[in-house]
C-alpha cells in the first residue's frame, strides 16, 4: 500500500473549482504559474510518498522518548526531517529575504496536505516552525529576525508554541508563567507549559520556544501577557547554538496517537528570553501564529482523510469476500454499503480540500490585493478559516473511522494502519482551539460584520445553483434551497443573543460546510462530466443533513440548559 | 471518578417506557417481580462498580500476553472473573436445570450493560460462555449437556466461538477447517481460526471451543459446515480437565483497544471434538449463538456510551475554564456547546438503552407466550435486534468520541481514560456481523414478512404521538411526521430490488433508531415531567436527521456504483 499524492485533484480544485489561476495575475504571485505550481506539487508529492510515508508506522510503534533529559525522536524521523529541511519545505511560506520560498498559501496548503497524509506526526514539526517564522516576521525586532529567521527557514532550528498551562487550556488568559526583565534586553522566563508539540527532540540542533508569560506589571487576563523567544541553546556570537538555557522537557504525554510527535511538559526555570512584540502585546503576536495555524490544522484533518480513503479503497478493491448482487469478482468494493462508505469518504474529503484551498486562496488574494478588495478577501478568508479548521478535522476523524469500518476486523488490528489514522487525527479537533471554539468564532466574531462575509459566500453558492440550473435542475434546486435555509438560519443568528448563537454554533458550522461542499462539487461537475456522480451523491445524500442541522441551530440555548447537573446525572 | 450504575434509569425505562411489568404477569417469568429485579440490579451494579471497574485500566495498560504457549490475563482479571463466576452471573441466562439463574433477557441485558460499562474487556469472557451455553442447550446431545453445561454455567470453564478464518470473514461459508470422524463419536478437527475472543487464558481451568468445520462430505459454502465442541483439556472420567487437546493459541492480535481481552489466532491440529447438532447443520447452531449475541454486542456499545457519558459529565462539572455567558462558576458545563455534547450523549445513550431493553423484552415475551402471540413478539424482537446491535454500537463510538471532545486536550491523553472507551468500543461495530451487515439484515430478511413487524413498530410510534398530542403538540407532530416518513421509506424498500435496499440500508437503520428514540423518550416524558427536556432535545434537534437519512435511502444503488474503481481513485 503506497500513498499516491492527489495532485491532479488538487490542480483541478484550484483551477476549475476555485479559480485560483487569478492568483498568477497578481503582482505578488506572478510566479505561481501552472507550470511552477505543478513542479512544486510533484516535488513535494515525491518527498511525501517516498520519504515521509515510509516512517509513519515507525513513529507509531516506537514513540519519541525522554531519555536523560533529552527527547529521542522515532526511528527514521531525523533523516526524514532532514529531507524536508533540505528540500526547503520548512521555509516554503517564509520571506525570501531570509531564505524562504515565499510560496502562496494555496501551495503551502497543498504541500501540507501531502506531508500530513504521509506522516502527520513528523509534519507537525515544520508546521510549528512555520508558525513561528510568521510570528517573528510580523512582530520581532530586526536583530531577532536576522539571527533567527535564516536558521528557522532553513530548518536547522525548529520552533515551538508554548501557550497552555495545566490550569489554562482554552482560557489562555489564566496563565501564570512569569518573565522578569534583566535590564539588558533579556528576560528570565519561569513557568510550566503543557502540550508542547515537538517541545524537545534530536532532529535539529536548536529549538526556539515562543513562550507566553506575564511581566511583573502585567494585568490579569489576556491583556497582561507578553511573548518571549526562549531558545534551548543561547546563540553564541556567531549565531550558533551555545550555552544551554535553563529549560527542559520534564515528561512526555502518553497520547492516543501521534506517537512519533513528542508532546512535552516544558519547565522554564529563569530561562533567558527576548521579548517579541510590545509589552503586554503577546496575544496579538500569538494570534498571528495561531490564525494561519488553524488552516494548517484543518489541512491535517484533510491529509489524514485522504490517506485513510486511499487505504480503504485499496483494501476494498483487493479483499475478496462473499457474493455481491452486482458482480462475480466478489471484492467488497462491489457491496453497496462499502460503496456508500467510500463515496461518503470521497465526498467529505473533496469538500474539505476545496474549503481548505479556498481559504488559502482568499488569504493569498488578500495579501496580493489592496484597499477594499483586500479587505473583502481577508474577510472571506477569515470567515472560512474556522470552517476549514473544524470541518477539515471532523472529516479527518470521520473518514478515518469509516476507513476502519471498510477494513472490517482487519481495521481493528493495529498492523493494518487504518486505526492509526483515526488515533493520529483525533487531536486535531481539539488543539489550536477546539472545534467548538472554532464554531463560536464563526457565529461570534465572524458575524460581527453584520453577516457581510457570510452573505457574500451564500451569494457564490446561489450563483453556482443558477449556473447549474439548465443542465442539472435537481442539483441546482437542492443547492439553492440549502443556501436559502442557511441564509435564514444566519439571519436568525445575527438577531440572537450571543449564547443562543453559541448554542447553535457547531451545527451551523457543519451545515455551512456541507452546503459549501455542494457548491464546490457541483462546480467541479460542471467543469468535468466525470465528477458529476460525486456531486450528485453529496448533494442528494449528504447535504440534506444541512436542513436538519439548521433546525437544531434555531432552538437556541435554553433547551441545552433545561437539565441541571443533577438531572444530567440521573 | 467512579462508575455509578444507572439502575434508576433502567428501572424507569423498563417500567414506564417499555411496560416490561407485563413480563411478571407471564407464567415463565412470574418471579421477575419489581423487588427481585431491583435486588438483582443492585447486586450486579455493586459488582460492576466495585470489582470490575477498578481493573478496566489495568487491562488496557497491561494487555493479556502469550507466554510459552499460554495466555496470561491482565492483572486483576482472574480475581474479577472469579467474582463474576461466584456471583452466578455467567449462568444468569442459563437453564436452572444445569445451575443457571434462568433470568429474563431484560435483566441479563441490564446486568450486561453495567458489566460492559465497568470493564468491557473482561465482560466479553462470560458473554462468550453465555452464547455457548445457549447453543449447547438448544443443539447438543444430552451427554454433552450433562458434562459441559454445569461447568460452563458455574463459570469454572469458559466458552469461545471459532468461526472466522483468514480468508473467511463475514463470508463464513468460505471456511476451510476440516473435521474427520474417528468412528467412536469423536472427530479430529484441523484448521486455523482467527479473532478468537478469550481464545486462551488462565482465568478458568478449561476452555471449550465451539468450532465450525467441514466434514469430508460437506459441500462447499455454508450448507456443508458442522459445529464441534473442542475443549482445551479433554474431560476425564470424572468430568474434570484431563489430557491436553491438540490445539493452541499461536498469536495474539495487537488491537486498537480491548487490550485486556486476548484475541487469539487458534491452531487446531487434529484436535478431538464432538459434534453439536446435526451433520452439516453447524450454521443453524451457530446462528442460535450469534443471534442473541448481537443484542449482547449492542449492549456493549450502550455500556461504553453510559460510562463515557458519566466520565465526561463528571469532568465538565469539575473543569474550571474561561468565563461563560450564563454563570460565574466557570466550569465548562456552563458552555453551551459542552451542554450540547452532553445532551446529545445522554439522548443517544437513552435511546440505545430503550432499544436494547425493548429488544430483550420482545424476546422474553416471545418465550413466555405461545402461538400467534409468540410469533408476533418474536418478529418484533427479530426486527429490533439488528437495530439494537448497530445503533447501540454506533452510539457507543459516537458518545465515546464526544466524551474525548468534552475533555479537551486531556481527552487525548491516555491516562484520562476517555480515549480508552473510544478504542475499546470501536470493534463492536465490526464483530458479530458488521453494522453494514446488520442493516442488510434489517432491509432484507427482516422485511421478508412484507413489512408486518416494521409496520407494527411504526404503529406503536404513531400511538405515542397520538397520546402525546394534547400535552406536547409540537413533539407529537414531529414524531408523527417522522414516523410517516419512515413508513413511506419502508414502502419504497419493500418494492425495491434487493441491492437498492442494501444501498439504503445503513441510513434506514439509523433513521429508524432515531425515530424510535423520539418514541421512547417521549413516552418517558409523559410518565415523568423531568424527562421532558431530553425528549425535546432529541425530537427537535437530533430526530430531524431521520428525514435527511430517508432522503438518502430512496436514491437506490445506482448512484453508489456511478464511479468505477479508477474514478474512485482519481
Amino acid at each position: 500500500m503506497t500513498y499516491a499524492p492527489p495532485i491532479r485533484d488538487m490542480q483541478f480544485t484550484l483551477d476549475k473549482v476555485i479559480g485560483a489561476d487569478r492568483l498568477a495575475q497578481t503582482d505578488l504571485f506572478a510566479d505561481a504559474t501552472p507550470d511552477t505550481v505543478e513542479a512544486i506539487l510533484l516535488e513535494a508529492g515525491k518527498l511525501s510518498a517516498e520519504v515521509l510515508a515510509p516512517v509513519n508506522r515507525d513513529g507509531d510503534l516506537t514513540p519519541a522518548r525522554l531519555e536523560n533529559g533529552v527527547v529521542r525522536a522515532s526511528p527514521g524521523f531525523a533523516e526524514a526531517y532532514k529531507a524536508i529541511a533540505e528540500g526547503g519545505w520548512v521555509g516554503m511560506n517564509a520571506d525570501p529575504e531570509h531564505g524562504g520560498m515565499g510560496l502562496p498559501m494555496i501551495l503551502t496548503t497543498a504541500v501540507g496536505e501531502m506531508m500530513n497524509s504521509a506522516c502527520l506526526a513528523l509534519a507537525l514539526n515544520p508546521l510549528m516552525t512555520q508558525g513561528q517564522i510568521e510570528a517573528l516576521e510580523h512582530h520581532a525586532s530586526d536583530e531577532i529576525k536576522e539571527l533567527y529567521l535564516p536558521k528557522l527557514t532553513s530548518g536547522e532550528w525548529t520552533g515551538t508554541m508554548n501557550l497552555t498551562e495545566p490550569q489554562a487550556g482554552s482560557d489562555v488568559g489564566a496563565l501564570r508563567s512569569k518573565a522578569e526583565p534583566q535590564g539588558d534586553g533579556t528576560y528570565k522566563v519561569t513557568g510550566q507549559k503543557v502540550y508542547i508539540t515537538w517541545g524537545d527532540h534530536d532532529v535539529a540542533e536548536n529549538i526556539c520556544h515562543l513562550v507566553l508569560a506575564r511581566l511583573p506589571d502585567g494585568v490579569p487576563g489576556t491583556k497582561g501577557i507578553s511573548l518571549f523567544l526562549v531558545p534551548k541553546f543561547l546563540p553564541d556570537e556567531n549565531g550558533n547554538p551555545g550555552v544551554a538555557n535553563t529549560l527542559k522537557p520534564i515528561s512526555l504525554e502518553h497520547k492516543l496517537g501521534l506517537h512519533g510527535s513528542p508532546t512535552a511538559v516544558m519547565e522554564f526555570e529563569g530561562a533567558t528570553g527576548w521579548m517579541v512584540g510590545p509589552e503586554h502585546g503577546g496575544m496579538a503576536a500569538m494570534f498571528t501564529m495561531m490564525n494561519n495555524a488553524r488552516l494548517g490544522v484543518g489541512v491535517q484533518g484533510l491529509g489524514i482523510a485522504e490517506a485513510a480513503y486511499q487505504k480503504a479503497l485499496a483494501y476494498a478493491q483487493d479483499r475478496v469476500q462473499g457474493a455481491t448482487m452486482v458482480s462475480d469478482t466478489n471484492t467488497i468494493l462491489d457491496h453497496a454499503d462499502v460503496r456508500r462508505m467510500l463515496m461518503q469518504m470521497k465526498a467529505l474529503t473533496g469538500t474539505a480540500r476545496a474549503i481548505c484551498l479556498d481559504t488559502a486562496f482568499s488569504l493569498d488574494m488578500a495579501r496580493a490585493s489592496s484597499g477594499d478588495e483586500a479587505a473583502k478577501w481577508k474577510a472571506r478568508g477569515a470567515f472560512l478559516t474556522p470552517i476549514a479548521k473544524a470541518f477539515g478535522t471532523d472529516v479527518g476523524s470521520e473518514v478515518a473511522d469509516l476507513g476502519i469500518q471498510v477494513h472490517g476486523g482487519m481495521g481493528y488490528i493495529e498492523e493494518t494502519g487504518a486505526a492509526q489514522y483515526a488515533r493520529d487525527v483525533r487531536v486535531t479537533r481539539i488543539y489550536e482551539g477546539t472545534n467548538g471554539i472554532q464554531a463560536m468564532d464563526l457565529v461570534g466574531r465572524k458575524l460581527m460584520d453584520g453577516g457581510t462575509a457570510g452573505e457574500a459566500l451564500l451569494g457564490e453558492i446561489e450563483a453556482t445553483a443558477k449556473a447549474a440550473r439548465a443542465d442539472y435542475p435537481d442539483l441546482a434546486d437542492a443547492l439553492q434551497d440549502a443556501g436559502e435555509t442557511l441564509a435564514s438560519t444566519m439571519d436568525w443568528l445575527l438577531k440572537a443573543e450571543m449564547n443562543d448563537r453559541f448554542a447553535g454554533s457547531v451545527p451551523f458550522l457543519r451545515a455551512f460546510a456541507l452546503v459549501l461542499g455542494g457548491h464546490y462539487l457541483l462546480r467541479g461537475a460542471m467543469a468535468q462530466d466525470s465528477r458529476l456522480p460525486l456531486a450528485q451523491f453529496h448533494i442528494l445524500q449528504l447535504m440534506p443533513q444541512a436542513a436538519a442541522l439548521c433546525a437544531a441551530v434555531v432552538q437556541g440555548a435554553a433547551p441545552l440548559y433545561a437539565l441541571d447537573a443533577e438531572a444530567l446525572a440521573s
